[in-house]
């Protein structure tokens, strides 16, 4: 679950590994500046209308209070385009390469909405030479509370797991 | 080079193996049904505020008059993010897939429209399910006429070439 | 009806008074330098997703033929905001004023695609200093064979147009 | 100044007569639940990726706590389009006026980043049936700390005010 008020950091921190900034918070810096100060990894979701300058300006709030241990994570952006819920920019994932030395990682289950599209844009953002991916699966995608339509099962997500070895090599990284 | 207007078409048409139709001439009606009525392939590339429906409709026009060798091409929409000239929107790829029977091909010259950001593009692009690419590269990028932003030279179309066979065999295909 | 191909121009501009290039033509330059050719004034729409840069420049290969009673016309680009069909964009208005000397009106029916909007948008325009409206008006809205949400009946018409003078006086111009 | 934070609330309550919730906050959930519990009238800025219906669940959040003194204020959203900061979408008042009874306000300033453009977005907006506007002014607007390119100065204010009463009586509203 999404950190969204300072409030809750302290509890959540003693519980929880890493912490996670969703998109709708990308940009509240008193949460950004209370984060810097915690010594937790954070992942830094991608607003949905931010651009990769004003992201890498928000981990710069948390990097300045003293924690580096950000890792950033594209989950798609607004666009006309409606068939996916959000437009997966997997450009993003080069250009931070190019931008910054944070590691980022890819949401393909959030940024599309639809299930089927998880083992292709999975793929596409490791080949694309993205760190790390975070996929929304369960045992009985029918009976999640919440993002039923893109949620994997557990086979499914067997399946995205097999050749990942293959595209880590593309980049010279081991899983 | 694209058509752009009905009178070329004749002229193009004997000399060319396959017909392309640029981003600009997605809904210029007149020339797709034109085209249809051509027995060479086509390239229909996606204008860059069209939705996935309208392009599939675009192709329907083609083949409405007879020619169904459309190979619809991906070559990045217009959105508010503008480290890249387009976004590449690469879940069009199993968006396609799941839509139509027409092949996929990406473009990641022209739509990031930086040379460096081709080869993750393209593995990417593969990897996703596309069923091929469009590469801008010279023997000298440095001396090309439009474009040397984004064109890149042998030794990296080589690189970009050389797991192709692997990335294909995620979907069970070959080179 | 807008023209679409440079087949349909000679026989067009016969008939007509003022030649309508629609957005899906913004770009197709074939067509934009035929026009040029022509003796009779044009409405050039702005492509949906185009910028205003872009559109100039479509005005410029029409003008640099010699044709330069060129009417702009701003009739929404696409953003993902969906309540309205595309997203009417006034700014253009002052900014079209700005960056060059011709003419500009607004289309607020096809732009929204509501009809209840077309009152509150078409004063807004001509507050914003357009010099021109487009509206789609019926006696009979229902019974319109195309775009029937967003057309007006004739007394909505009388409705807009009653405080026009009053609004043009803002700007020092006279119906 | 805008609120970021629970924390600020209580000391700023104290001291204005208006909150503001800013762009960046709009889905600050937290922030809105405990702003419902204020007496304070408050005005909710648009995000600027956020729907019109996303903006008006944002006011729910704060009105189910009890506060229903809200006004919405369109800002601006992230288009393409970029000679202007954002793309001031003024097709947003008729459409709250249609879903809502809340007031709706708008900012010239901040949307259009030009203060050339205040005036005539400032005269459309009331022309569209706007219920205020948020405009930024100076007495010197080039010693401005932030935000010089789109303040206007107080001969430039008292122009854009002077017609307001002749555009509110389209909507039968007085100044």
């Amino acid at each position: 679950s999404e950190i969204t008020s300072v409030e809750d950091l302290e509890v959540m921190a003693e519980h929880i590994d890493i912490l996670m900034i969703g998109m709708r918070n990308m940009q509240n810096y008193p949460l950004l500046s209370q984060i810097g100060k915690s010594s937790k990894p954070v992942i830094l979701k991608r607003g949905m209308s931010n651009t990769i300058d004003e992201w890498l300006m928000a981990a710069e709030y948390i990097a300045k209070e003293g924690n580096n241990q950000i890792i950033l994570c594209e989950r798609g952006i607004r666009s006309f385009e409606n068939f996916t819920r959000n437009t997966l920019d997997l450009s993003a994932v080069p250009a931070i390469k190019e931008l910054s030395c944070l590691p980022i990682i890819v949401d393909p289950s959030h940024s599309t909405g639809r299930n089927e599209m998880v083992k292709p844009m999975a793929w596409a953002a490791v080949a694309a030479g993205a760190d790390g991916l975070i996929i929304e699966a369960s045992s009985d995608p029918k009976i999640s509370l919440t993002d039923a339509r893109q949620t994997i099962n557990l086979e499914q997500m067997q399946q995205i797991l097999e050749p990942l070895d293959k595209l880590c090599s593309l980049w010279d990284k081991t899983l």
